[in-house]
């Protein structure tokens, strides 16, 4: 068979597989809306046919088949191909060599650690979650060795998973300049005598009001609602099933505004992200972001970068006088901002201050990192946490609830996810620095237009889709790779300037 | 391979399909409520690639082989299995034999015939649509050519799809009845001293409220919202993914809460009857009604049967205190009643009332029968439409847009199907005869005690699914088929009480 033909047959098996997840991601919205609670197990059961349908077509001997034939013709495919070839090789060495019995004893493992975990939560008993951890560590590293090929440590096969090619070396040199900077950036916003009230966000504000609110400020930002929706959960997220379908989804708090509004912005941020892939790679297996990392720096660069800079609030104070409730009709664009930038020392990641987050990353990275390079005893893990807390945030958890036992991701063998949040805000200072270079940013934020800051996003980003690595597509916008100090820098002036520090 | 391998082979593949309409019942209920306007294309792609799916899986070289395998065994095989092989065997023998390029031709007609349709009715501009229509009569011919297998005409082919077992001769014995019974009675209707103001009943009733109205409604009758939804759509339907999870839609009018409160009614009936499917067949291809005509017996008893019965006024009044607005509130049971049941000549088969809506049903069948039976020109049909509509309901509609261009079926081809709407009527006068020999239906209701109708329909009728044919399910319960005296006789009670005739 000639190149041409098996490229094609690749194509078509592959769009299969976007047909079926497209599906799933349909289900999978309306489970978490508006599915009736009586219908998880039959739900249960459909997701797991369509699961296995597409684990049988990307792991499947057909898969490994087209991988076998283009293996040798890499070099000369198109990047579209290309791109394809090597997500679904991605995806077969990472899981056609583990045996299916053991996916289901890890899926089974997970279903019930997730149980535990969420009693263990609620009642702060982490020694009742300690021995599914203890079993969901073990596992995960035997899992591990079935695709071993060489010996790249465990670890550091878990942040490849999670953000091709990224390592311990490279996350360990990032962290480095994190904790140098703002560990003491953050001393010094605790001891600067100015202190930022944002007592007045606090208000009440009527969820229907809030609503209308969302709308106004998604458009706003760019997200396209005839191709998109907003919806109400528990958990905020952004699904996608093609770039003329990306939904999100919000959480209204009657008497903090300031929470959805927020969260809308952030996950506007993964949906615009979404809904600009290019029409070349529409609706494929390529049309969504590159990676974890790279899907936060859009959502960061949206919520921070753009929602929470001083040109933002001066631009949209005014703007919102429609959509708020009268009380907040005095409220000034530096009070807004100040507000929105309140920082300091808290114990919980998800409602960190854009100042300490990478911390508390940072302490979950750590602890991954000696989980699976040390012989560590689960049982002491609490006691580490604490004191790293101690140590880059300055406070110690009351308990453990509002201490380890916090973040889900454990309790489903999730390890090497955590620090791709950190690098999102990382990337999104550093692309910053680099649109800086080219345009007015501040200005444009200032007068409303942020249409040229999203073409630049959706040119070096955003219409690439999955086409190249993370690190590929990094480096082609300008010829360097994820630098801390950017980071580092940005937040050092934001937060010196607010707390009046030096 | 012996009987039981192959059989549970056939299980499996039919698991399969299974799954794959599971899946589109869900990405449809979405398409019809919450996906983006600029989802339209890829989705219709998504739709394309599954119908793909199932009709491949449904009339391929492995279901054939599956059915000349079971096809000596049928009379040794359990109801569930039989049930499994005749239906698939009816959607095999229905479209196997039809090329793939003819079902695709036909899908694009009757796509464009549907545009051409919708314009048409806004304008009043029936020549515009005509050429569509006698392609579509056309075609549709053409197509159950590929099928034939003996002499059976074409249209008793078609009432056959749409009402397994159903004929020209069945159905013109039925609407003979009615057109003898029930003409008349409309006349007596019109010739009454006895005038019913519903006009109360059109009052200013805010859609927030009336959505808590629907609710409570929905969970009197017995619909399990723990395992279905209420959403809003322009036009209301029921979608059942499986017995836990069936959802109903309804469209809230400001200033006439009848139009959503028996819309629920209406819709809760299908509901019921496909959450009271049994154990043994849950989550099977066998787990949906029987036929359209028996799914609209259950939709027209919970709404007619039961909620325009006086028993049921005088039951709910009291209770919907809590849920009127202030000016409901010295409304009486009789009242109700009677603005429930106002009868009269219309023009709108959607919206006729009870006594006249099989006449609205008649025309379209005495139509369809001509078109399938002689050779007819399109042209004249809106005449004859207007001479029937004269003829039985004694009003001539002022034009084709409230004529003959009303109804969306024939712009998709649907030639067959109307009959089932009044059979449904039909079967549930018929059903509730045979539950009065059993119990005082009357008194249950009056008392608000709906458990033992719902306990005898869900024995009877629901918790069997598609296990039997239609009429195999009506004759075991009283040893009879359709039989049009119990409805002619149950209208002339009702209506000869209402208005005060003879």
């Amino acid at each position: 068979m000639n190149l041409e033909a098996t490229i094609n047959d690749f194509k078509s098996h592959v769009e299969r597989i976007r047909m079926f997840t497209g599906a799933m991601t349909v289900m999978g919205f309306d489970a978490h809306t508006i599915a009736p609670k009586g219908a998880v197990a039959t739900r249960a059961k459909r997701d797991g046919f369509f699961e296995s349908e597409v684990h049988a077509l990307a792991t499947g001997d057909k898969m490994r088949g087209f991988l076998e034939d283009l293996a040798p013709h890499a070099a000369q495919l198109d990047p579209i191909t290309l791109g394809m070839y090597r997500v679904c090789k991605r995806n077969y060495e990472e899981s056609a060599k583990i045996p299916a019995e053991k996916v289901r004893q890890f899926s089974e493992l997970t279903s019930n650690a997730y149980v535990a975990w969420e009693a263990a939560k609620k009642t702060d008993d982490f020694p009742s979650f300690a021995p599914y951890l203890k079993d969901i560590i073990a596992m995960r590293k035997e899992m591990l060795e079935y695709r071993r090929v060489d010996d790249t440590p465990a670890y550091d096969l878990l942040l490849d998973d999670y953000e091709e090619g990224m390592t311990m070396a490279i996350y360990d040199e990032f962290f480095a300049k994190v904790r140098a900077a703002i560990v003491p950036l953050l001393r010094g916003v605790m001891a600067s005598k100015k202190k930022i009230d944002k007592t007045f966000t606090r208000a009440h504000f009527p969820i229907g009001e809030q609503r209308k609110l969302s709308e106004f400020i998604a458009k706003k930002v760019g997200y396209d609602l005839s191709r998109g929706y907003i919806c109400e959960t528990a958990h905020p997220f952004c699904s996608t099933d093609n770039r003329d379908d990306v939904r999100i989804t919000t959480r209204y708090d009657e008497n903090d505004f300031f929470y959805s509004f927020y969260s809308v912005l952030h996950e506007c941020g993964h949906a615009i992200y979404e809904q600009n892939t290019g029409d070349d790679i529409a609706d494929t297996i390529l049309s969504t972001g590159a990676s974890a990392g790279l899907h936060e720096s859009q959502s960061r660069f949206y919520e921070n970068i753009i929602g929470r800079s001083k040109a933002f609030w001066e631009y949209i104070t005014p703007e919102l006088k429609g959509y708020l409730p009268p009380h907040f009709k005095d409220a000034t664009p530096i009070q807004f901002y100040e507000a929105a930038n309140h920082a300091g020392p808290s114990f919980i990641r998800t409602e960190a201050d854009e100042l300490t987050y990478s911390l508390h990353v940072m302490v979950r990275y750590e602890i991954e990192r000696m989980i699976f390079t040390e012989d560590i005893d689960v049982n002491d893990l609490p006691a580490i946490w604490n004191k790293k807390y101690e140590e880059y945030i300055g406070v110690t958890p009351p308990n453990n609830t509002r201490g380890i036992l916090q973040d889900v991701h454990w309790s489903g063998g999730m390890f090497g996810y955590f620090p791709t949040y950190s690098i999102g805000s990382a990337y999104a200072s550093q692309f910053l620095a680099y649109m800086q270079r080219e345009m007015d940013v501040d200005g444009l934020i200032k007068s409303g237009n942020l249409a040229p800051i999203t073409n630049w996003l959706m040119d070096k980003i955003h219409r690439h889709g999955s086409v190249y690595t993370p690190r590929d597509l990094v480096g082609k916008i300008a010829g360097e790779q994820l630098n801390a100090d950017y980071y580092t820098a940005y937040l050092k002036e934001k937060f010196e300037g607010l707390y009046e520090i030096k």
